[in-house]
C-alpha cells in the first residue's frame, strides 16, 4: 500500500493536520471486476466478506472435490493416491476465476468449467487420477456442498461478532441497571424505563439471533451428495451387466459419513437438490441477524438525534466526519447496521421462494440462490462486525437521560398519577382528571404539578409532598432492575433439534 | 342458505344435469365488507381463514383482557368478581366490529377503543368491576397476546393438515417406492429416479415444515405483558409514597405463571415490545410452510402438463373445470398451492423487517405487523388445507410414467454408459464417444442404441445384450428404494429447544 | 347503530366526560367474515377500502359480464334485449357472496362459478338471453376487466386524496416559505433549511406519485379480451364449415371499441392474459405513492419526538389517546401512514414477480395477483386518506423551530464559517480549525462563539459583529426560498404518453 | 490469459476432442475481491456487469467532481484553471479502490475519503486547484449524481439489447405468423393459437420495457446538487457580512444549465436527497425489464421440455453441457434469465421501501440504495444481453408444434364444438354434452371424433367431414394472425412525459 491513497489513512491524517505524501497511482488498485465494498461500507474489509468472495466459493468447489475424491478413497471407489493429487491440486490460486465465471454462462453454473480445468490440471500430474475428478457426481453436488462450506465458514464468524456484541451489552446492561431514562413510545415520552434494561433487550434479541445461527451450525448446514437425478446412481457401480442393482452393502452410509467427516458438514437424511430447507434456514437466520442488530441501530439512532443526545457513538480518528459540515460527528456504525438491515430482509425472501423449485433440478430457482445467499452472508456478517465496534465502546451520558426524562414535567408518569387516583376517584375519573391537567399543562404551560396543587378533586388526596414525590419519573421504573437481572441469568436454552433435513442420528 | 345461489351446488348441479331452483337474491350474501375469500380461493371457507378473521382477532383480544383479569385476581390485585364479570362480557358478539375497527383510526390500534366498549360493558352489569378493566396494561399487551393466540389457533389447524399432507406422502411413497419415472433437470430427462423418491422428498420437506411448526407451538408463542413502557410498573402498586418499588415479593413471578396458565401461552423472559422474534419466528415458519407446499405443487404442474400426463389430480363434481373449454380438468389445487407460494414469501419479508422497531413502541413497525400476520397465516392455512386435498386423491399413472422415462430411446441412461465405458476407454474419451452418439441420435432419428451398436469404438466391448440391457432405464434407479425407506424410517428429530424469547425454564 | 357499541362515539364520549348509554350486543355487529378494517386502521372505513372489498370486485366482474353482452349486442352477435336482461340482474346484491368464493375452489377463480349463476338468474327472466351469458368468453377476460375496473375505481379516490394532500402542502410552502429550521441528515443538525422547503419537497413527491396514477388513468388500465388462448377465436363466429376464419370485417375493431366505450377502460394492443405490464405498472405507482406518502409520515414522527417538538399532529376529539397514559397525544395519522408504507413495496414486489407467468395463462401467477392487488390498493388508498387529514391539519410551531435551531450554538452552520475563512487560510486549514473549534466546544462546554472568538488563527479577520452574524442561522438558509417559488410554479408535465400495452391510437 | 487455464476454451476444447496445453496458475486469476460473476453467470463478462463494477462507479464519483468543478467554472465560482487540474487527475485508475472502500467505514459513505484523496492528487499538481476540489458541495450530491451516470450508461447498455431482443422476435413473429401451436392455460391445452402470436407477444412486452428504459433516459435521471442540508447554501457565496442571501441572480440556473450539460444528465426542479423518485422508477423499470424477459424464459423452459420439444435454445460449442449427463443440452439461456428474474422484483422492492427517507438525509436508507441499485442494473443487464442471445437464435421446431396440437385428437378445440351445437340444442346442453363426450374419451381411450360420431344428439347436425372439419385445431387461431399484424405495425407510442421530479422545461 505504500505510495497508494488510502482513504483511511488520508482521513486520520487530514484530520491531525499531519503532514501526507502525495498520493500515486496504485498498481491494481482499481481493478475491473474488483468489489473491494465501496458500494456497501458495511462490509469493506471484513472477514465475512473475505470469506464469501468469490474466490471463497471457488475453493469451497474445489474443497468439495477433493473431499469427495478423499471420501471416495476411503470407500475403494477410487485409489488413494488420485484423491491425494485431487486434494494437491485443488486450490483456487491455480484457477483463473475470471475465465470459469465466463465460462459458466455456457452451462449455468461454474461446476461444468470448474471440473474441465481441475481434469487438466490433475491430468498434467497423473494422469491415471484423472479419470477419477468429478467421480459420479453432478454440479450442483459439487456446488451445493461448496455454498454450505461458505455458509458454515462465515456462520462461525457472525457468531464471533455476535457474542462479542453481547458481551458488550451485557456490561451496558450490568453498568445501567439502575439509569432511568425517558421510555418512548409513538415518538413521545411514555413512561420511565432504564437504559439496563434497554440494553438488556438489545441483548435478548442478539442472544435470540446467536441461537438461530447455532441452530444452523449444529448440524443443518449438510453436505450433498445426489448424483444427476438426486438417486445417488453416479456414486454406485453401473454394474457390468445392469440389473436392479442393489446397493452395496454399507457402500452409501460409509461414503456418506466419510464425506462428513472430510467436509465437517451434516449428512442429510436425502438428497437435497429440491428440497431446499438449508437455504430457507439460512435466508430465515440471516435476516433476523440483521434485523435484530438493527433494532439497535435505529435505537441508537433515535437516542443520538441533537436534541435527545443521550448516546453517542465510539469516536475513532476521522469517524463520522461530513464532507461539508465540521461540526458532525455522524453515527456511521448505526447507519451501517441499519442500512444492512434494510436489506436483507427483501433479499433473503427472493432466497426462500426459491423453495418452489420444481423437478429434479430446478431451471433457475436453483440459480437463483448463489448470489442471494452471499449478500445475506455478507451484509449480516457486516452488520455483526459493525455492531461488536458498535456495542463496545458506546457512550452513554446518563445525565442527559436525567435531564430528558424531567422535560415534560412529569407528564411522563401520568399512568402513575391515574393509578394512584383511581382507587379513590374511580379509574374513569382519575383518567379523565389527569388528562384534562395534561391538556391544561399543555396549552397554558403552567407546570403539570401547579395544575395538579391547584385541582379541587385533589383536595385532601395528595398534598404537596405526595405530588412531588409522584412527579418524580426516577421512581417509577417498575421492575426494570429485575427483568434486567433476570435477563442477564437466564440459562442457556437446551440442546438443540437438528432438522429433519439433518443427520441421521 | 335456502334460496340464495350457491355457487358450488350450482357448478355440481349443473354437471351433473340435474335441476335445480332458480336463485334469488340473498339477504346478506354480498354484505359490503365481507371478506369471503372471492380473491383468495385458496383460504376461501377453509378453518384458518376462520380462525384469523376479524371477529376471531377481536375475540382473542378479549381473551387475553379476561385472562388478564382472571391472573390478576390469582394474585390479588383484583376481586374475583371483577374477573369473573369481565369474562362473562368478554364475547366478541357484543361488540360492533365496525364502529371498533374505524375507532382504531383515532388511536392507531383497535385496544383503546375495545377498552372503553369493554368498560361500558361490564359496567353496565357491575360498575365496581368496570374499574379493573385492562387494570395496568397497554395496547399492546392485550393486541400482542391476541396475535399469539390467534397465531396458537391458526398453526394447530395447519399442523393437522400438515399431518394429513405426510401420511398421504407417506402412502404415495410406499405405493410407488418401486415405480420408475424420469428424472429431470433444467427441464429435461436427466437420469431415471422413482415416483416414491419424489414423493419421499416431499413428505420430507412438508416434515421439515411441521418441525418449524411444532418448534413455535412449543413454547415460542409467548404472552406479552410490559405495561405502558414495558417495564411492568403498571402491574405492580403506584406506592403510597412513591419510593424506588421494590417488586413485591414473588408478585410478577405469579403473575406471570397465572397468564401463562390463563392464555396457555408460553411465558417470556423480557416484555417483548420492541423485541420481535416470535414474529419473525411466524414469518420464517410460515414462508417455509408454503414454499415447501409450493415445490409439490410445482411438480404436479409440470407432472400434470397434457404431454406428460403422468399426474392427475383428485377428480370431485365441477373440480377443474374451465368457463370455456369443457374438455378440460385444471390442476386447480397445485395452482391454489403455487399462488399461496407466491405471495406469502414476500409478505413475511415485510413481517420481518418489522424487527427494525424503535424505541419502545415502534410509531409504524408495530402497526404494520397485523394484516401481514393475518395474511401469511391464511394464506399458509389454505395452501395446507389444500395440499392435503390434493394429496389424498393424486392419481399417480405407472404405465404413463414407463412411457415417458423410454421417450429419449435411452439418452436418459447416458451417465450409466459413460460410466460403464469410462475404465475402458478413459473418462473423457467415454464421455466424448457418449455425447457425439446422442447427437447423432439427435439429428438422424437413429435410436442411440443402433448408434451405438455401430460404434467400432465399443466392438468387443459391449455386446448387442450389454446395449439392450445398459439401455433400459429402469434398472437405473441408483439408490432410490433404500433412500425411500430411509426417510420414511428415519425418526423424529429429538425435543425442541425453546427460543431465548421462550419460557424461564 | 343505534344501541351499538360505537368506539369512535365512546372514545369521544369518555374523553369528553359524557354520559352514555350502556353498550349492547350489536346485530351483526361480528359477523364472521367480515373485515372492518380492524387489523388494518389505516384503511378502516375509507372509500378505498370500500372500492376494493369482495362485493366490490363482485360487482366489477359482473360490470364486465354485461358491458361485454352490451357491446356484443352493438356488433349484432346477440340480441339487444339478452344484454339488456344480463345487465338488469347483474348486481351484486342477487348473488350469494359466500358461495361464490368457496365455489371458487373448485375452478382455482371465481367467475365459473359466477356464470353459472348469473345464467340462473338470466333465465329466470329470459331464457333465451341465458344463452348469451359469457358468450365467447373465458374466466381470465372477466376477471382481469373487473381488475381494471376495481383499479381505476379506486385510483380515481386515491387521486383526489393526493390532490388534497398536494393543496394542504402548497399552503404549507407558501405560509413557511421562510421559516427557518434546522436541517437534519444522519440524525443530527446539519445545516438550517425552511419548514416551506420541507413542505414543498413534500409536495413535490406527492405530485410525481399523482402523475404516476394519472399515466395509469390515462389508458394504460385496459379492458381484457382474449378468449379461451388469447386468440380472440371465441369472440368469432366458429363458421358454418370451419376453414381458416377470415376476421369478420371490422368485427373485432368494433366489439373492442364498445367494449372501451362500456368499460371506460382502454384498448389494449394484444389480449393481456400473460403479458401483465397493467399489473406491473400498478404494483409501481401504488408502491411509490405509498412510499411517497411514507417519507412525509416519518419526517412527521421526527419532527413530533418529545425533544423536537416542531410539529403536531390536527387535533380531534379522542385521537391519539393512549390506553394507559393520559398525557399522550400519539401521532397516529403519521403512523398509519408509515406502516403502510412497510407493508406495500414488499406486496408490491409479489405482484411484480407475476410478470413471469407460463404459457397462455399461468397455473399460480394470475391467481396470486387479485389479493395483491386488493391490498396495495387499499393500504396506498388509506395512505392518501390518512395523509389529507394529516397535512391539512398539521400544527407547525415556528417558534421551536427557531430554538432548536440555535441548541448547537452555531455549529450548524460550521460549513459557512469554515467556507468564510478558506479564501483566507486555505480550504483545509479552514475547515482542521472549525473542527477543532467545534471539538473544544463540545468537550469544555464553551460556546463556539467564544471559542472562536479566542482562537488566534481569526485575529483580525472576523471581528465579534462578524463573528455574531455568522453564526446566525437564520440567515444560512441558502436558496431555500427560491427553491419554494420554482417548486410551486413548476408546470404540469407535459401530455402523458401510453404505454404500449396502452389503446392503439 | 496465455497459459490460464480458461474455461470457456476448455469446455469447447474438451468437447471438440482437441489437444489442450495443461493449466497453469493464472497470476491474479483468483485475486482475494474479484467479483467475476462466478456466482452470477446471467451477468458475468457483458458490458453490463463491467457498467457498474465498483471502478466504474469510482469513475462515476469521479466524473461528478470535475464536471462540478467545470460547471462552477462557467459560473466564475472558480478559476478554469482549477477545473482542468481536477478534470485531469480524475481517473479512477490513480486511486486505490480497496482503500478508498475500507476507508468509507469512516464516514458511511466513500465521497469522504475519496475528497481526500482527490484533494491530495490535485494539490501535488496545483496546490491552488486544491482549494476547489469538492467546492461547496456534499457527500450525497457526488454519489446520487454518480449513481445516475451509472444508471444511464448501464440503461443505455440496456436498451441496446432490448432493442435486439424486439428486433429478433419480430423476425420470428413474421416467420411463424401462420404456425399452429397448442395454447396452453393451467399447465393443460386450452384452444390452439400460433407462435407467431406468443413470439409478438413476448416482443410486445419486451417493447413495455424499452418504454420504460426510455422513460428514464429522456429526462428522468437527474444530477443531484443540494449541499450540505439541500438548500444550495454550499453553493451560493456566504457573503462578508452574512445577511439572508438573495439568490445571486441566474448563478443558480447557470449552475445547474451548466451541470445538466457537463454531466449530460437532467436538471432536477428540487435537491432530491430524501425526495427518491428517481430511484424508485429505476426499480420500476428494471424489476419490470427483468420479468418481461422473464416471462419469454418461462415460455421457452415450458416448450423445451423433453415431452414437448418445440423449441430448443440456439446451439453454442459446449452449450448447455452437463457435468454428469452428456445427452443434455439445457435450456441454459432461459435458466440465467428466469434467475435473474426471480431476484430483481424483491431487490428492487429493498430499493422501493427507500422513498422512507427520514429528514434531509436517512441515516441508512440513501446507503441501502447503492448496492441495491447495482444488482438491479447489472442483472437486468445480464438478462438482456442472455435474452439478445437466446432470441436471435431460437430453434423453432413446428412440424413438432403440429403434432402436439394432435395431441388431444380434437379436445383442444372443444370449444369450437360447443359454440357450433349451442344455437342448436342452447349453450348448456351443447357444453354438457361435450363435457360427457371428453369424459368418456378420456375413459375409454375412444377417439373424441368417434365418441361425438356415435353420439345421437348430434345426429342431423353434424355429419363425419362437418365433424373432421371441426376437429381441426388447425383452423381455429382466431385472429392470431391479425393480431401479429397490429401488434407488429402498432406505432410507437408518443414522446414521453417528464417526471415531474424531471427537468424544468
Amino acid at each position: 500500500m505504500s505510495g497508494a491513497v488510502s482513504a483511511t489513512a488520508s482521513a486520520v491524517a487530514l484530520v491531525a493536520g499531519s503532514a501526507q505524501a502525495p498520493p500515486v497511482a496504485a498498481g491494481s488498485g482499481s481493478l475491473p471486476g474488483l468489489d473491494a465494498g465501496l458500494l456497501s461500507p458495511v462490509r469493506a474489509g471484513t472477514p465475512a466478506e473475505a470469506a464469501v468472495c468469490d474466490t471463497a466459493w471457488l475453493q469451497a468447489m474445489l474443497d468439495a472435490e477433493a473431499a469427495l475424491a478423499r471420501a471416495q478413497a476411503t470407500t475403494g471407489t477410487l485409489p488413494a493416491s488420485a484423491a491425494q493429487t485431487i486434494t494437491a491440486v485443488a486450490h483456487a490460486d491455480r484457477f483463473d476465476l475470471t475465465a470459469l465465471a465466463r465460462g459458466s454462462r455456457l452451462s449455468a453454473n461454474p461446476v461444468v468449467g470448474l471440473v474441465h480445468a481441475l481434469t487438466a490440471l490433475v491430468a498434467a500430474q497423473d494422469p491415471a487420477a484423472a479419470e477419477y475428478v468429478h467421480h459420479g457426481s453432478t454440479s450442483q453436488d459439487i456446488l451445493d456442498t461448496a455454498a454450505m462450506l461458505v455458509a458454515d465458514r462465515t456462520l462461525r464468524i457472525i457468531r464471533g461478532d455476535l457474542t462479542r456484541v453481547i458481551d458488550a451489552l451485557t456490561a451496558l446492561a450490568l453498568e445501567h441497571r439502575d439509569t432511568p431514562m425517558a421510555g418512548r413510545t409513538l415518538a413521545l415520552h411514555a413512561a420511565p424505563t432504564t437504559f439496563g434494561l434497554k440494553a438488556a433487550g438489545w441483548r435478548h434479541l442478539v442472544s435470540d439471533a446467536r441461537l438461530r445461527v447455532d441452530r444452523l451450525l449444529d448440524g443443518n448446514l449438510p453436505f450433498s451428495l445426489g448424483g444427476a437425478a438426486g438417486t445417488l446412481a453416479g456414486y454406485l457401480p453401473p454394474g457390468p451387466r445392469p440389473v436392479p442393482v442393489p446397493v452395496p452393502d454399507g457402500l452409501l452410509d460409509r461414503l456418506a459419513d466419510a464425506y462428513a467427516g472430510e467436509t465437517g458438514l451434516a449428512r442429510p437424511v436425502l438428497p437435497w437438490h429440491t428440497l431446499r430447507t438449508p437455504l430457507a434456514d439460512l435466508a430465515a437466520a440471516l435476516a433476523f441477524t440483521t434485523g435484530a442488530l438493527g433494532k439497535i441501530a435505529i435505537d441508537v439512532q433515535s437516542l443520538t438525534r441533537t436534541e435527545v443526545a443521550e448516546v453517542t457513538e465510539p469516536a475513532a480518528a476521522g469517524r463520522g466526519a461530513s464532507s461539508a459540515m465540521p461540526h458532525k460527528r455522524n453515527p456511521v456504525l448505526a447507519t451501517l447496521i441499519r442500512c444492512a438491515a434494510l436489506q436483507v430482509p427483501v433479499i433473503a425472501a427472493g432466497l426462500t421462494q426459491c423453495l418452489v423449485a420444481e423437478d429434479e433440478r430446478s431451471a433457475g430457482a436453483w440459480h437463483a440462490e448463489w448470489a442471494l445467499l452471499r449478500e445475506c452472508l455478507r451484509l449480516a456478517g457486516g452488520a455483526a462486525h459493525t455492531a461488536a465496534e458498535l456495542t463496545a465502546g458506546l457512550v452513554v451520558d446518563p445525565a442527559r437521560m436525567h435531564t430528558n426524562l424531567h422535560l415534560t414535567g412529569g407528564r411522563i408518569v401520568s399512568e402513575r398519577l391515574t393509578r394512584t387516583l383511581a382507587p379513590h376517584l374511580g379509574a374513569r375519573t382519575a383518567k379523565d382528571l389527569i388528562t384534562r391537567a395534561c391538556r391544561t399543562a399543555d396549552t397554558t404551560g403552567t407546570p403539570l404539578g401547579t395544575v395538579l396543587a391547584g385541582a379541587p378533586e385533589l383536595h385532601g388526596l395528595l398534598d404537596a409532598a405526595d405530588l412531588t414525590d409522584l412527579l418524580d419519573p426516577t421512581t417509577y421504573t417498575g421492575a426494570a432492575a429485575a427483568l434486567v437481572d433476570t435477563a442477564l441469568t437466564t440459562p442457556p436454552p437446551p440442546p438443540r433439534p437438528r432438522s429433519v433435513t439433518g443427520p441421521t442420528p
